[in-house]
């Protein structure tokens, strides 16, 4: 594994490092039609709706799930290519790469 | 997914989000015999031994590498089992339980 791969991937898994943020990935997968908004999301935790929208940016930010403005909300839904890129290097073959 | 099991498995997520601890886990992986000791490890990086010593303890407490001393040097090599748990967190069927 290169040293610029090493980061790129380390960033990911980093942002899912952190307990809220993986409950928050988990249920936006889970919801009704795979995305979900702040409003939908709140409920699930004892957190204002500012931290939980720190939370979506830095999920965000890492390229794993992504948002869609509509109204007056943002739908977030899970980005599938980046959970299986990081997926793929915890297995045998991808850590023997 | 239960605040419980979002805790333990953050704990391994975040032991990995880190650019060097993901080289370690490979480099160990990929090295002969699927085990490694500092000694193997160093060359890889401009770290002293120490830094490296303690990335090792970060993922071995993390429950991703396990040691064995046998001599001066501890080896240490991947515990499949929790690469396959968090792994599996990461694939949509899971991510939705």
């Amino acid at each position: 594994m290169s040293a610029e791969r090493s980061i790129e991937l380390a960033r990911v898994f980093k942002a899912i490092g952190e307990p809220v943020r993986l409950r928050l990935l988990s249920l936006i997968a889970s919801h009704a039609g795979g995305e979900a908004c702040v409003c939908d999301l709140t409920g699930a935790f004892e957190l204002s709706g500012p931290t939980i929208s720190h939370h979506l940016k830095v999920l965000r930010e890492a390229g794993i799930i992504e948002g869609e403005r509509r109204g007056t909300w943002i739908y977030y839904r899970v980005r599938p290519e980046t959970l299986s890129a990081v997926s793929s290097v915890l297995t045998p073959a991808e850590v023997l790469a």
